[in-house]
């Protein structure tokens, strides 16, 4: 439900049709007709094309990311917070009906065509284990493990994602999510006589 | 360095293309190329044309995958059998400086178009799990922990494959294996009085 103006609407359809088709699968005639633009506009707005599109997107839906991990930190503590993390990703999949998977890794995964969005996922993935890691330290888990943890959590619930989009399945979710937790409880044990 | 027949060479081509574009990303004019085949021959082995060949070789690659799985468990016992799983995704990456991901997730993502390869990810997958529950039961681990602890290893080392390779950084992958060491070492310590 693209609103706003025409680049507001051309960053929230890229968005939309990379997490289903991937970037190459992405067509402009799509995204002119998804986002309810002329075709002007994506060269006004973005003058390298559908790349600097994709990768304006992903930074948008990254950023919009990381601030709901920052406000995981009023959990409180450190398993609550990465079951918070899974659990986002689970709501996002089966609201969609298994037909929508994660627009980062859409980006990391499209190759050298598409620097630009290679780019921005990486940097939005760094951010987000950055985030994370200070949460996680700020409600328990000791500074050493925390952005090894961090980075885990980002990893597991990414691959877990992608293997139950195509599986239709949210148990690949639901196994990651018992297993953080049980990672994150064995270092905030070891954590404790340190504290 | 595809050999063989024009089979194949088309599958083997396939494997190589996807990995580094996606499936959307990948052309039937690269693919004759790559796998110096006459246009006919996709048809001719796979009539229903690029899903059915990409389908075909994710099911491949996938296999060889798994017999390497199945031979881990030689190392006799657990943390080697996870460190090994994702040191095997980390050589790949480096040895090839960064540039192609894992077949079986390129295929995972590709969205509706290509249903017969979705589906062939979705069961490499599954084969991946069963193998690695198994490997993970017979030098140590839990029953009752093995296939969850399996799911995370696959999730956790395919996601960490896909910031890394993203980043053009070996750090995720490294990561994820010494948390994933973490995570076997407190299954394993539980598991010893019952055992």
């Amino acid at each position: 439900m693209p609103g706003d103006g025409p680049r507001e609407r051309l960053l929230e359809s890229a968005t939309t049709l990379i997490r289903e088709h991937g970037v190459a699968g992405t067509g402009l005639t799509e995204l002119l007709k998804e986002s309810r633009t002329a075709r002007g506009s994506i060269y006004q707005h973005f003058p390298d094309g559908k790349d600097e599109l994709v990768g304006a997107s992903v930074r948008a839906a990254g950023a919009e990311s990381r601030a709901a991990i920052a406000a995981l930190r009023e959990l409180g503590e450190p398993a609550a917070v990465v079951r918070a993390v899974v659990a986002a990703s689970r709501a996002a999949l089966l609201d969609e009906d298994f037909v929508r998977g994660c627009p980062v890794v859409a980006a990391a995964v499209s190759g050298p065509t598409y620097p630009t969005s290679v780019r921005a996922a990486a940097e939005v993935f760094r951010g987000w284990v950055d985030e994370l890691a200070q949460v996680l330290a700020d409600v328990g888990v000791p500074e050493r493990h925390a952005v090894a943890l961090a980075s885990t959590v980002i990893s597991a619930s990414e691959g877990a994602l992608v293997q139950a989009r195509a599986a239709r399945s949210a148990e690949p979710l639901d196994l990651v999510a018992e297993q953080l937790v049980n990672l994150v409880a064995a270092h905030v044990a070891e954590g404790e006589p340190v504290a």
